[in-house]
């Protein structure tokens, strides 16, 4: 499962903890694998600080999830789950993969800080990260060529995450295959969600979004910038229908 | 010029004023009809408050602007240039056009209030008016098929009214055709520009919004709800070049 | 179900139309009538531009959802069903009903602009009535007693409305008796939910804020003013959990 | 003055310098420890950084505070006054205080940058431990049994300290023994209130608070998340009189 | 004391009720006249719809209060007492008054709604008047020269009325005598002292605010736009003292 | 081009790497020495990360660029270019600098954190070590005497770091000689501007600032704190022109 051809991967997601993506955004990921676009999950600890699974299982959760939802997937080991800290030389870790990967779009998790700590710092490390891929002089990246992606996006893993101060935009989910896979995905991570009602949460999110938006199911990302179109044509639908 | 068609309109612009439209988003407009979609602009008032040029004029200039950007023009009576009121009945009446041109994408004026007091007033009549159009028992409109817009986006007339509360979407308009037409729409309205900087202005805001986003020029618009999208291949570009 | 008793009601909602309060609020009259507490409603237009349902017909299911869920009600006029104005008179009018109900409370529809004309509107009358009626000039309300009430709430419609510039509280509604009751006086709005899952929408959109604040359903109000305690006790709980 | 007991503390207040729980939110411990609910003070440095007062001085002025607020106190050595970073390490070890107190409430100075470096940080410190406190896998809190706080809520040293978005609720510390306790913990920290005119800043926030308020003299406290209650009458007080 | 002269006067202040502008601005104004620029009030109720003084008694203290202060004064009547509202009439009226008295300096109560409903409306009829004053096509104003104001600042009659969205300027206005005839001002208004504690709470703001900036008392003031220097060394002061 | 002198210099700034002063404020820097007022700048890295340039180049770029802007200029080593972290130790050490310069006004990069990493975290640093400067007993700066500097401008490197929580001021800088200093002092960093078009952008950007507050060009800044002033005379323009 362990990414190892050389072509760009278009979407890459990162996530702090082995659950972190399918929760958040594994309705996105199962859309854009379905349309043949190849995905790529780094995941920044193995969970060992949470209340419930082994490192090993958790790990193992997250890689058949990932089969699941059509994505590859690696373990980057940064401070260790609930001791993340924003330092240089992680932000520059995480440029490197982004110099390896190539993507054009980048999933993290949203900057709230009112919800799990390492979600956040992994948030701005990424960010940053972004923009250090592109920086020509950094040294530990030497001979690792420069890389401008096209998109950040930040995806919120619980409702409170949810950034106020920009606008979502939504990633029609409706598709009942998508919806079997993402819960599949989600249910992958046993160990997790025996316990408490993480599935449920998600998809009742996702269903008021939908239903919010005319729709079946949605989920909303936050673009780190302002969307660049040539055309008012390619922003055809809106979500307001109450 | 006036609009007699049956067909649907994709685009309708409203304007406070006989040259709002062209200076705050006439580019867009520009690319839009340059793609083979019909826009349709509705001006509420003839301008005859302003400090230069007679309603009659500025109505010759809008009709002129209109033709160069590709578009049909009407105008309709609210209560007048810098008189105009946030009422019911104007609501109403803009709901009874949309319903008429049934289009698929609004522009109206950005609600920020520290500009013209007929601008915002403005973009909320229609924001009303977007809503108003698709309730059945209006009795005003009564024999009018109700109609649902897709989008409603705010376009800024001036820097000062850009939303801070709305992500921008930009709008790439660095077409050399594209620029020159709207600088000739701007350049119709003689009345105006012909005392003041205006198009000089509208044309720095657009290259500093191009350079930023790694183009030429570039218009940001601001939806007044969030867009739905079906896939991230949808959203590729991003703004933040710097 | 007219108000007819002189005694002070301590709970008082107001609704643009004939089934907001019980949209967006009514598991919290539910939850207080039930308590033991008087509830009244003013609904302040027949719901005659709606789509569906006849006035004859709405004004017939708001009176039998305001008897399920225990609360008295009466109709003012104002300007009519999507034709409501802010006028001093109406704030006048509505703060005269205050001044008449004696209320402790009062609920009224968010302030956030971008949802139906009316709710919004009214909220603002609302807001404006609460003071007016501790002014003691007013000629309109000469003879009828100033009266303070105690809090202003803000209940959002739909979750669009929801205010992002108040805190909200969190009222719990999980009991199964007040679900049903809720469910049922929306229910009684037949001219309304057949056409549209708006039960769906308003139960999906309790449960989420219940599963987030750890409970089963919960209702979010907004105060308009900041909530004065005698002690840190009686504020104990609150709502994240994850 | 030390925490010896087993039993839980029902309020625990975290303070970055000898005097700033004092300043900040004493009158509202006065409050809770008059009505006979125990307080436990965490302060994070000696104060050694400042211009005026030994660290022995000021240790002992604030143990003589705590006792006449009538609450016990600890110090914990983190980075030292002035020299306050974000580390995991720092919020484990205060994840680690909380599980030994399992407190029901907890008070931390607010979140607001621009003020004292050591403030926000400690404050972001303690958000991010009451939410460890909750993680069963934390190596270093083994043997600790996790425990769930009922509310955080911030404090603001100074006026400028205080939150603009989250909604204040206040504490009404009108009672003339509230206040006397509250002056004379102040003044308590000798070494400091001899400069500067802290006490005076102080009761003149309160008291500006208490007369909007319609009180005496009160504090705003900003809750990190919504207060949940199962009734209305629970919050029957608003604070706006003018 | 109505303003008969023909010279323009470089300080125009606006009240919604006779006693605004001296208890949220006094002391400002009595600042700038002790410093020889002449201060015009045009006051637009008689305060008939307060629960004590009656118009007459309310014209007379406003007269003395003005004159107390060094000000001219006039009344003017828009809808009354509690009953204005937003009109483009209104706004045109109160252009003519400026371009009448041709002010540098403009003062308007601020633009929060959660306050007496006529303070805000007020605000924002000044601010469109200050930009209908430039317009040179107001059939309603024609005859009078058209007039550019170099600054628009708000004032905030109550704590709670002011922006959080604009960043303050404090005026100093420690001087004795500066608050000594701001007092004065105020008590001018008996009928509405004698009933309520409203000194006190506006010389504890000025106080706190005067404590929070290293000076003795000072008045918040909220630019419209943004303040223009040619250069740093004329803004050398900044607030921060804690 | 070493500060050695001792007398104290008015302005301050500081920059994360060798350009950042140049383009986003130097104008500002031009118009107060052009006024004799003496300029220090302190950058904080030798640009060693970025795409073009040596460290060498880059600091002879920055000496020539400061000596063109008639500044003096130092270098100090935090952690490198894009390493920069938030650390105690630093702000303590730019506190140091603060004393040993003594200024009036400090310059510092915005803290908008979607920008380069190093911009927003030295402008917290700034921020934190302003504060730090005036603390007596930080034990690193003993025999270094307190200083309290008057204000703290933020400068924004691009446009997208411009705060949206801040009120600008606007420096005009519209005189020949100031843009003309600029240009050359921008242009001095022969190997940043060859590759990029950093001098148009930051004229755009200058120039649409200027025409929008009636004036050429202008710069604008981003006050920490209120500014305080004796009179309103002393604030005399403002910036709205459209």
């Amino acid at each position: 499962m362990q990414l190892t051809g050389k072509m760009p991967v278009p979407l890459l997601a990162f996530g702090a903890h082995p659950d972190d993506i399918e929760f958040g955004g594994g309705a996105v990921i199962a859309s854009e694998t379905r349309a043949g676009r190849a995905a790529h999950f780094v995941v920044c600890s193995r969970g060992e600080a949470g209340s419930f699974g082994t490192p090993k299982q958790r790990m193992a959760e997250a890689k058949k999830a990932a089969s699941l939802l059509g994505a590859t997937i690696e373990f980057v080991e940064l401070d260790g789950d609930s001791h993340l800290e924003i330092r240089a030389a992680h932000a520059i870790k995480l440029a490197g993969i982004i110099r390896r990967i190539r993507p054009i779009t980048v999933l993290a998790p949203s900057l709230i800080e009112n919800q799990h700590p390492d979600h956040w710092r992994l948030g701005k490390l990424v960010r940053d990260a972004t923009r250090l891929a592109r920086y020509g002089g950094l040294k530990e990246l030497r001979g690792s060529p420069r890389h401008i992606i096209d998109q950040l996006f930040y995806y919120a893993v619980t409702a409170e995450a949810e950034p106020t101060d920009i606008s979502p935009v939504l990633i029609d989910i409706s598709a009942p295959e998508i919806l079997a896979t993402w819960t599949a995905a989600m249910a992958a991570h046993c160990s997790q969600v025996s316990a408490l009602n993480y599935i449920e949460l998600q998809l009742a999110r996702a269903k008021l979004r939908g239903l919010r938006a005319g729709t079946g199911h949605a989920i909303a990302l936050f673009p780190s910038d302002p969307l660049v179109f040539d055309s008012l044509s390619k922003t055809l639908r809106s979500a307001r229908k109450f």
